[in-house]
């Protein structure tokens, strides 16, 4: 039984995503799917890059993940399949995949990715402005019922990637940049323990507030404190203790965090 | 392995689609459930059927619908089974099924109602505010299950039907009404290629702007641009290129365009 | 097949719930896997503990839950399993499972907890901030993989459980609160047909408004009518027909009821 998981920018409220689900099955009846978020912000291919990246891993090899924020649609954007190590990636070719590319290289795992130009594996009818149900969905589906990638793409070996915002390194540490802010209202940045190690010597500001060190839990401080952590991705994460960072500094994804490692 | 597809206006809150889907699995294990959407606005019969309508087509044959947007629930309003064509829809008698019905009509598929009356097809104990639990989705499932629809209910010749808008022929062209915002803020109306053709002569007037010919994709033009095109089910949209039409004129459901197709 | 049920604080948004699934599929592939709601207020053990008493009911046995509402995680809050009846619950130990364990006490069914202690049915990467991917989506996986519960933990009597509040008798009736609002805007207290038997007698005040005897259901009032009924969990519920209590009343989660039981 062959896994799918969906990451949109289409929301649920209006039935789009409902509808991949219907195409996919009725190509590979038996797939599971998954949906990973339809709440990227519509057109943000950043973001949709970076969700991709935070779950991928976490899905067993051979998932097909079919991912849509798709600001190019009906324009001469080529539609992709990949494959990146064990998992396939179907999508438009505007970047979206940069972080599960990264995270590949950065792994050594073979990364392939395939210009989708075989319409027999599409819908008979493709509009110019739903390629999430007439041409990723169906091609995701034959992937995920067990068709060869080669056989729906010719290989290509440029694929659009999107620079990701890297820390910059300063003086005395590192200038990082929220990358995500969650629905708890936790900020995670784009560092982690290679930049900061195990977070005893740090200190961070972010929006006139200075956190010093890292806990390893919300549960070490009292609740509504102002605290940092390396979050479950591994990321350097601004907190409050059963509250929210973000509300109580009033800041969201780019916001800037300055480090600076403390010498002993 | 076949399919329910699951429309209502419970919303994700509270767990009613979470128990309907226990309720599903404890009859029918092995079905596989979609969700269509669960954000019609309370009620709003004729949303709901509007929704339903954009997406049966893409589900595969044999699939079941439970569709559930109930303001007379535990009235006599009766509940329904139907086979439109090869799919199956379950819900109340209220117009919910109106616009799948008059695809099903205009494809010339077999359309047949069946009035619910068979209580040992629905949990034992029914309440009366959440027939989806208890009626819809068991019977639902038993038709997932393979149970043939002719038993769980008495067939009926006059399901309600209610009235869908639709576009008034004017002297220099037609009137229409946006009868679906999505969450990108485009407005689709009542019209469609019957009405507009290939779109080449029609000027558009809504909210006191003007549009002149329609776009094949949002990539012909600058990110901003207030456009018009036939998307992806085929109707008449007002959008802005990588942003919201709805926003940008402050417009929703029920807003009014008038268009005039140009001699040549 | 069997059915794994997700109740979390995490929302929508983050990927934080699809992740879990992929989780669950990479152990038990062939897992149904429904959500009941994550939009609990986060941290809102009580909140949880409530949702999950309203649905559980209504999956089927053997169905596998896995509950995280859980501020402590990364203390020396224990991580549990249960099994109550024929259902298994996982999730921490915080209360979190009070209400489905009250109903399986008086249902006279056994019940039997676990200290989750045995990392070998974890990921093997566990971090301090996310047991719902780490600890709670893989023992819920492998449980529903048919692994024996037993292995997994070991047996404890002292589960934390959390009190959930009692109507209080009146010298007139009851004083109840609200213990849930829905999406509907329906208002339901904690007190059912055990308190106010089938209503006849019952005057309820909440919100300077007075309710004179329950209906059967919302048809039997005009639209826009405050009524009182039992609802579809047999709770005390007000609600406006068509139209939200909540609204009307200005009153949420905690709001106070009058119930007066005229003598005849």
């Amino acid at each position: 039984m062959s896994i799918v998981a969906l990451l949109t920018d289409f929301g649920l409220k209006d039935g789009y995503v409902g509808v991949m689900k219907g195409v996919i099955w009725g190509i590979a009846p038996t797939a599971q799917i998954a949906d990973i978020t339809h709440a990227i912000q519509p057109q943000n291919v950043l973001e949709g890059a970076l969700a991709l990246g935070r779950a991928a891993r976490y899905f067993p090899e051979g998932t097909v993940f079919i991912a849509v924020v798709d600001p190019g649609v009906g324009t001469a954007r080529r539609p992709l399949a990949a494959k990146l190590g064990s998992r396939y990636f179907v999508g438009p070719d505007n970047g979206l995949f940069s972080v599960v590319l990264n995270q590949a290289e950065a792994a050594g795992d073979e990364t392939v990715f395939y210009h989708l130009d075989r319409p027999e594996y599409w819908l008979k009818d493709v509009s110019n402005v739903f390629h999430g149900r007439d041409i990723f969905a169906p091609v995701g589906a034959h992937l995920a019922a067990g068709e060869l990638v080669e056989k729906m793409g010719t290989r290509i070996a440029d694929p659009l990637r999107i620079e990701i915002p890297r820390p910059v390194k300063t003086a005395r540490g590192w200038r990082g940049q929220v990358l995500h802010e969650d629905a708890f209202g936790n900020l995670a940045a784009n560092l982690g323990a290679a930049e900061v190690g195990d977070g005893q010597d740090v200190v961070i500001e972010i929006g006139g507030q200075t956190i010093r060190g890292l806990v390893k839990s919300f549960g070490e401080r009292p609740v509504g404190e102002l605290v940092a952590m390396l979050d479950s991705a591994g990321l350097l994460s601004i907190a409050v203790v059963n509250g929210s960072a973000a509300a109580r500094l009033k800041l969201g994804t780019g916001a800037l965090l300055e480090i600076t490692i403390q010498s002993r």
